[in-house]
């Protein structure tokens, strides 16, 4: 069989990696795909670095739409990132009858609807394994290997660059700003760290996820997103002594109002799998109904990593395999709202700074229960007569909304003295 | 399109499992699927358990052979286990023209290659995802999620019956045969242990794993097996003072000499993911060259998990998914020869008794010198004058067959007064 032909849009970190793995493995694959795989284009704005990787053994362009209008191309892989021109060539690709093979969750998180729209209308197939959790294959999990499921909840430590800075200011004891620099100047953290330290990036994966686990078409708009850039060692420290470490965590999960989708930091059981998952690491965990929860694991970024992914799908595509991008036809896909986050129900965790008197305790304690909040368990430490102390309360599980009206009203108590902090807790059911 | 049918051999607790996953996630199958999926014909010769279990909703029969006949089946679900009669029907249903899934693990990994080839004649689908790790989608994985990768080696915790064992050993200070008991009255395991406790079903596993892994035939009879019925609590209790774990791993592994293929009790540092999988949970580790190590967790055996593999296998024979058995066509297969155990290089943890007398130390040492084994760690404690003290040794990296010879002069010395133990160690190099 005729090998098959890819461009490339875009030779950077995971192009060049896309272009190791499959020279250095090129039997292998062959092999395994029963047919050739060729990077027969690379369209880069910058050609001479691009000559510089490809060294002559595909055609090096300048010019994108020249690599789609190729008739020889069979499959475009974009890797160029970012909503702008991607998107166009994506759908120019799509238009041309291209198979298209990204790595852009952000593109697919906020345009993947109109993306894969065209994409059946045209007959093609467009394939992202790559753009959620790096090398771990989750894309196909979720699709295919659980397809007997129907999937409750997914749950993930979907950024490595959020999950490196968690992972050392607990194991460190240092706040979240130094880690930052230290992030930055390893490499882990990019110089405009935005997108990962707000949980934008985990939220674009988070989206990705939440259509495919339920067959829904993607909503990043609805998502409820926080960062760590608030989060403070204290509260690292707190949920240690009891118990938990917090992570940030892209979680999605049928409830009855709806689906779930929301990045937060998360307190979770330390003897929890997914608890133990440290530095730059990636982790997935899904729970269906018949298989119960599994646990996916790797790294969720890198060259070939990132790679590895890229090339699964192109052999996918080369074996002619056709799963439809939700797992399920366009046509047929759930109708599930996303439910807004004053839905949620679940434990939080609660550091409230109160004065050290007599009959705080009872004023809390009082307007908790007037909301429906049980307290779980409760660590007062430190006496400091006339200043404030940390007051650190997990609760019983408890409606956001409740939550909520709860915190402005201690908030308003003239013996409180800074905004109550509140996280969220995940997996004590498990 | 016409719905897929399917013939069930048996209905135990996985067929019983997959009737009950297929009937209540019947419309998402369907969705997924592009097709429905119906379980027309159960063969068991205990009709009236399955007369009860199906309630009317598919034909029960006595006679497997029947359903094989039955033209209207398309694909034959081996459930029956054991090599005697499913290696039969497992053969006839291909000679049959029917796409065969199975969950019989040893079967394939003693008769792999002929049912492999039979398949392959026949132009029909071998599909096993519920043989390895029960609802785990291992096997996917390996074949298609990491397709890009040079696969150097996977790992795991692949029999929960041990798995649990070890567990119970450890949180509880307890011997082996003590949890083996409490073991068989949970369930956890068999009246007849002897395949889980003395390794082999974790060798057929492994068996499988490689054959995937590295596109070889299967080879189980090259397999080296240890089991973990000699292993003593006091063991458990060292390796967790060296910051270890005692797991039951089965390991295959491309080195020089060949193919590595063992399941014995190994020492793995307890910070790694693995090291910390509890009770009868399974996970497996591959390290790719791409994608360097991933992990994947879940429950490995169990009615619904396994149906859930069960069922993932039939929809994707319902779409019309072909991956050649090994993940590369037959005619392709490498010609790796298995390692002898001997030729293995690795850290070893060694335990031995000696007597408390001056000069012990020297000999020992020197013997351990002399066959090229240094000394990473050292545990002596105790003082028992004229009585036996146990001296812990973890090694560096060195070579099985100089261990062997070591410990037989060791052995001989008249300080030492018992059976020196050795446990391999894994996992220092990630």
């Amino acid at each position: 069989m005729k090998a098959i032909q890819v461009g490339l849009l875009g030779i950077g970190t995971v192009g060049a990696g896309t272009f190791a793995v499959l020279a250095r493995n090129q039997e292998e694959i062959r092999r395994r795909a029963g047919r050739g795989i060729e990077i027969a284009a690379v369209a880069d704005l910058d050609t001479a670095r691009a000559e510089k990787i490809v060294a002559g053994r595909a055609k090096v362009l300048a010019d994108a739409r020249s690599v789609i209008a190729d008739p020889a191309i069979d499959i475009v892989v974009e890797l160029i990132g970012g909503y702008g021109i991607a998107k166009t060539l994506v759908l120019e690709a799509i238009a041309a009858g291209k198979h298209v093979v990204t790595a852009n969750k952000a593109l697919l998180a906020v345009h993947g609807n109109e993306i894969f729209a065209a994409a059946s209308d045209k007959g093609v197939m467009v394939a992202f394994e790559a753009a959620v959790a790096g090398g771990i294959p989750i894309i196909k999990a979720l699709r295919e290997g659980l397809t007997a499921n129907r999937i409750e909840w997914v749950a993930g430590i979907i950024n490595g660059t959020t999950n490196f800075i968690l992972s050392e200011m607990r194991s460190k004891g240092l706040d979240f700003a130094t880690v930052l620099k230290e992030a930055q100047r390893l490499g882990y953290a990019e110089a405009d760290p935005t997108f990962d330290i707000e949980g934008v990036d985990a939220a674009h994966k988070a989206t990705i996820l939440s259509a495919i686990a339920f067959g829904v078409p993607v909503q990043f708009d609805k998502a409820h997103v926080e960062g760590i850039t608030k989060l403070q060692a204290v509260d690292i420290r707190y949920a240690e002594q009891l118990g938990y470490r917090i992570k940030l965590l892209g979680i999605t999960r049928r409830q009855d109002k709806g689906i779930e989708l929301r990045v937060h930091p998360t307190l979770v059981p330390a003897k929890r799998l997914i608890a133990n998952v440290e530095g730059a690491m990636n982790a997935v965990m899904v729970h269906g109904d018949a298989v119960g929860t599994t646990l996916y694991y790797g790294k969720g970024a890198g060259s070939e990593p990132t790679a590895s992914a890229v090339v699964a799908d192109i052999v996918d595509i080369a074996r002619g395999l056709e799963i439809p991008v939700f797992g399920v036809p366009a046509a047929s896909l759930a109708d599930h709202a996303i439910a807004p986050i004053s839905a949620h129900q679940g434990c939080y965790y609660i550091r409230l700074m109160v004065l050290d008197q007599p009959g705080v305790l009872a004023q809390i304690s009082g307007i908790l229960g007037n909301h429906r909040i049980s307290i779980a368990q409760m660590i007062q430490r430190g006496r400091k007569e006339g200043g404030s102390v940390p007051l650190v309360i997990m609760s019983h599980t408890a409606l956001e909304r409740d939550v909520g009206n709860a915190m402005r009203e201690i908030k308003a108590l003239s013996c409180v003295s800074e905004q109550p902090v509140v996280i969220r807790v995940e997996g004590e059911e498990q």
